[in-house]
């Protein structure tokens, strides 16, 4: 996977570096670099909160081809989209689509932020190898800073991310349960006619719920309890019927 | 977007409630409602910017149970996952997986983020019919709250056009099948002291699956079926036994 380095360009706003740091601590990217920022107090600490050593490793410089140095693509972040294509500097990727497309790529690549009032300049954007937006709101588009980190990291981050999942009940035991809700459509003497409708129902919101074992086995046993339970008492009733 | 409410309960600090609100903005929400909040100061709007009318008419109310008023879906958030599965009542969806899941859908979605500090109370997320997480840093995994709000918004929103998809059940209707559920687990005489978990299992469960009208009276009708077999069989025996 490439390797990230996240850099701000002229922030003015201390508060929003340490918010950009701690959502760079929570998407496990740790390479900030800051082209002539603001003076870093406390508030931005106190705002990284865990985070706390990605801004003290930060490098602060004061020209955008420092902060690109070693870079093998730069990118240029931009709220803005325009309606005219003619202004192609300004023809941007969806955020998802750019961390589609660099998933796995080599080298390093520069994500650049501008201030939070104008954005990147001109000048800056004409630097960029690729411009990437986030689709937004089409009468506010302008995210805060660190929404805008947020957001692309999240994004990035994504891509790798083995989405969590609880060890989900297999096939053999799906059939079980789906045996034992057939079981139990019987016991209570369900219409043979809607019967195998029901079924499929059943089994299709059981998929989309994505049950884990544990829920398998606990609604597989309350609907075996009730076929038991009506069983058992049909044949109770059965037994006091005969003679 | 119409169909969403985004509760913030007991936020503590009012630059985040700003915040929360500015990204709504930027993603097209407006229906902001916050339970027990700390005092909105000029702070906020400032950080609101152009979204402060969202702030403006965002309803205050005292309670969860006020804020949920009239959804048929309440969602948690929360930032901490668990390894273990026996802990269902924090099973979670990704916010991916969550927003394709309920694209479209009718109905009013309630969104709750909890606390900056604590996150959602065991008792609150005891109320939600889904938990949503934000796949994160395993190290780190804790968004500040206005990063959290803004992810899950912007996957909403890039979830796009509404696509049709059959009308959901409510939430009279809901509380109606967990009735059925509870009176089921009493039928078939469930130990007393796990009754309540497995209560929640299967409204997270039904949470998951998001169910259509149809599906929800189908279940309703077995489980109420099982339910009147049991009993009726358990009150012949009970008078074959007299004498």
């Amino acid at each position: 996977m490439a390797g990230f380095r996240i850099v701000l360009v002229s922030p003015k706003n201390d508060g929003n570096v340490g918010a950009v740091t701690r959502v760079m601590g929570n998407f496990d990217f740790d390479e900030l670099l800051l082209v002539d920022p603001c003076a870093i107090t406390e508030e931005a600490y106190k705002r990284a909160k865990h985070a706390g050593d990605v801004l003290r490793n930060a490098r602060i410089v004061s020209s955008l081809n420092e902060a690109t140095e070693g870079c093998s693509l730069v990118v240029g972040t931009t709220g803005i989209v325009t309606d005219s294509e003619k202004h192609f500097v300004r023809i941007p990727l969806g955020a998802r689509e750019f961390a589609e497309r660099t998933k796995g790529s080599e080298g390093k690549i520069a994500l650049l932020f501008g201030p939070e009032d104008s954005g990147l300049s001109q000048e800056a954007l004409g630097k960029c190898d690729l411009l990437v937006h986030i689709p937004a709101s089409e009468e506010y588009p302008v995210l805060n800073l660190s929404h805008a980190v947020a957001i692309l990291l999240y994004e990035i981050h994504m891509t790798g991310a083995q989405s969590f999942s609880p060890s989900e009940a297999d096939e053999v035991e799906k059939e079980k349960l789906f045996e034992f809700f057939s079981d139990l459509l019987d016991a209570i003497g369900y219409p043979e006619f809607r019967k195998e409708k029901t079924e499929i129902m059943f089994r299709r919101m059981m998929g989309r719920a994505v049950p884990s074992k544990w829920e398998f086995y606990t609604i597989m046993g309350v609907i075996g309890d009730a076929v038991k339970r009506i069983r058992q008492s049909e044949s109770s009733r059965g037994k006091d019927q005969t003679p």
